[in-house]
C-alpha cells in the first residue's frame, strides 16, 4: 500500500508518495509564488491528480484548521482561506481514493507518533514554536480536535498575572516565547534599557536573539531565560493536564532552544504534578521539517473514523 | 436494565441502584466512621453484594486515581490505599456482573454529560474545586485518562511567575483558588497586614472567607478576587487547549463561588482563544454533590471498552 501525503505550508507545498514503512518513493516540492486563496486550491488538486496512480489513500497538513464536519480550512497565511472548500476540491482531484485532512500541529504528532521520537505513544504531545506556537496532541492514541477543532491553541495559554495589552493579538504565552514574542520583547527590552548591544534599533529575528545570547548579550539572556521559565510552565501544564508519555519539541524556534530542553525539564519539574512530571520524557523532534508531511502520510495510511491512530 | 453505582467519598460511601432513565430505585449511604485499608474495601464488596441484584453492571467512582490496567486504586484520604486492589475485591462480590472504576473527577463529568448541565456534549470539562482541585475531561465523548490515569491535575497549573514555596505540596493554582487554598491565603493576608476583621488569629474555612467578602471585608475581596482571576485563567487554559462545549463548575466551592461565574467569564475572556471562547458556555454543575453517583451510574450503564460514552 502507497500513500500520498501534502505539508502545505505558508510559502511552498511539499508532497510525497510514502511507503508503508515510511520509505519516500518520491517527492516534490513546490513554492506557493504568493499564490492566494483558489489558485492554492488548485494547486494542491493538480499536485493530488499528477501523483495518485498507485496510491491508495491521500492525506493533507495545512497550516491551520481543518474543520473535520465541515471539510474546510481556516488558514490564516493564505488569503481567502478563511473557510475553504479543501476537502471537496482534493476530494474531486482523488477520484475514488479517500483524502484525509488535519491541521499542521496534529499532523506534526502523527509524524512523530508513526517515524519519530514518540514512535509508539498513545499518549504524546507536540508543542510547536515558531512564528507562533501550537500544540498536536494525541490522547489515547486519538487526537484531539475539540468541539469545533481548535484545540491545542496553546499559544493563548495563560501564564502570568496581571494581564497585559500586548497579550490580546496573540495570547500570553505566543506573546513572550514564540519566535516573534522572542524578537519583539527582545527589541522592546533593547528600547527601553540604555542599551549598545547588537540587538539595538531593530526588530531582530529569533535566531538573532539566540546568536546574541552565545554571546552573552545580557538583553538577549534575560528574554532567552523568560522564555525558557514560560516553556518549562507550559510544560508543566500540559503533563498535570495530559500525563502524556512524551513532549515532543519542534518548529523554527526548536532549533536553536533544543539546548535549552534540560533547563525546560527543570522549571517544568517545579510545577507540575510530581508523578506525572517523573513519567514523561521531553525530546526533540527528530523528524525537524518533515513531521507535517510524514504525519500526513501516517493519516493516510492510518485514518479510521473514530478509530484510535496507535493501537 | 438497572446498575448499582458507588460514589466513594472521604468520609461516606453513597450505593444506589439506577434505571435506564437516571430514576434512583433505591439509596443507602454508610459513613466511613474512621475506617481505613481492607475496611473500606469490604464495605464496598459488602454493599455490592447486598444490592447486586437485578442490576446488571457495577460502576464505581473513587476519591483519587483508579489505574485502569492494574485495577487498583490510591486514594490519598484512605490510608492504606496507596495501591489497593479494589477492582478484584468488587468483582469477586459481584459474581458475573462487570465492574467499573474511574476517579471521582472522571464521574463527575460523566454525570453532568448525562444528566446535568453538559448533558449530550462530547466535549466537556468539570472543574471540581473543593479542598483541592481537579477536572475531569471528556474530549469526543471518551474520558481523558493520561498515560497513568492521573490526567487532569489541574491544581497544578502554573499561572503565575515567580515560583514559590507554597506552590511545593500542592500546585500553583490550588494554593491560591481551592477551598483550602483561599482559607490558607486569607489567613496569611490577615496576619501580615494590620487587620482587625473576622478573618484575624485564626484558620478560617472557605466559607468564612466568603461570608466575610458578602460583609466587603478587605482581605475577603483581596482573596476571592485574587482567586476569581485565578479561575478566570484556568478557565482560559481548558478553552484554549480543549475547545468545550461546556465547562461545569462544582465542588464545594461552587457553591458559593457560583455566583461569580460571571466575572469568571469576563476574566477568561481576556486571556482565552477568542472563537473557542464565544462558543464555550460556563455553567453551574446541576448535580451538585450528587453527581459523582450519577456519574458512576453512568459509567456502568455506558461502558464500553474504547467506545465513547457519548455517541
Amino acid at each position: 500500500m502507497k500513500v500520498l501525503a501534502i505539508d502545505l505550508g505558508g510559502t511552498k507545498m511539499a508532497a510525497a508518495v510514502f511507503g508503508r514503512e515510511g520509505d519516500v518513493l518520491h517527492e516534490r516540492t513546490d513554492a506557493l509564488d504568493g499564490r492566494t486563496g483558489g489558485a492554492v486550491g488548485a494547486m494542491i488538486a493538480s499536485a493530488v491528480r499528477e501523483m495518485r496512480d498507485d496510491v491508495q489513500a491521500v492525506g493533507i497538513a495545512v497550516p491551520g484548521i481543518s474543520r473535520q464536519q465541515a471539510g474546510t480550512v481556516w488558514a490564516p497565511n493564505i488569503p481567502g482561506w478563511e473557510d475553504y472548500p479543501l476537502l471537496r476540491e482534493a476530494q474531486e482531484a482523488a477520484g475514488d481514493i479517500p483524502v484525509y485532512i488535519e491541521s499542521d500541529r496534529s499532523c506534526y504528532i502523527l509524524g512523530e507518533t508513526w517515524k519519530g521520537n514518540a514512535a509508539g505513544c498513545r499518549d504524546a504531545i507536540f508543542l510547536a514554536v515558531g512564528t507562533g506556537i501550537g500544540a498536536g496532541i494525541l490522547t489515547d492514541g486519538r487526537l484531539l480536535h475539540g468541539a469545533a477543532d481548535i484545540g491545542g491553541a496553546i499559544g493563548w495559554m495563560a501564564l502570568e498575572r496581571p494581564y497585559r495589552d500586548g497579550f490580546t493579538s496573540c495570547g500570553c504565552f505566543e506573546s513572550r516565547a514564540s519566535g516573534e514574542g522572542i524578537a519583539r520583547t527582545a527589541a522592546a527590552m533593547a528600547a527601553a534599557n540604555h542599551y549598545d548591544g547588537p540587538l539595538k534599533n531593530t526588530l531582530p529575528t529569533a535566531a538573532e536573539v539566540f546568536e546574541a545570547y552565545a554571546a552573552q548579550d545580557r538583553i538577549a539572556v534575560s528574554v532567552i531565560r523568560q522564555a525558557v521559565e514560560l516553556w518549562g510552565m507550559a510544560t508543566a501544564n500540559l503533563v498535570s493536564l495530559f500525563n502524556p508519555e512524551k513532549i515532543i519539541f519542534g518548529g523554527g524556534v526548536f532549533g536553536p532552544a533544543v539546548t535549552f530542553l534540560p533547563d525546560i525539564a527543570q522549571e517544568a519539574a517545579r510545577w507540575a504534578q510530581p508523578i506525572s512530571m517523573r513519567q514523561v520524557r521531553l525530546e526533540a523532534s527528530a523528524l525537524g521539517n518533515r513531521a507535517g508531511l510524514y504525519g500526513a502520510a501516517f493519516l493516510a495510511f492510518f485514518h479510521q473514523s473514530g478509530k484510535p491512530y496507535v493501537q
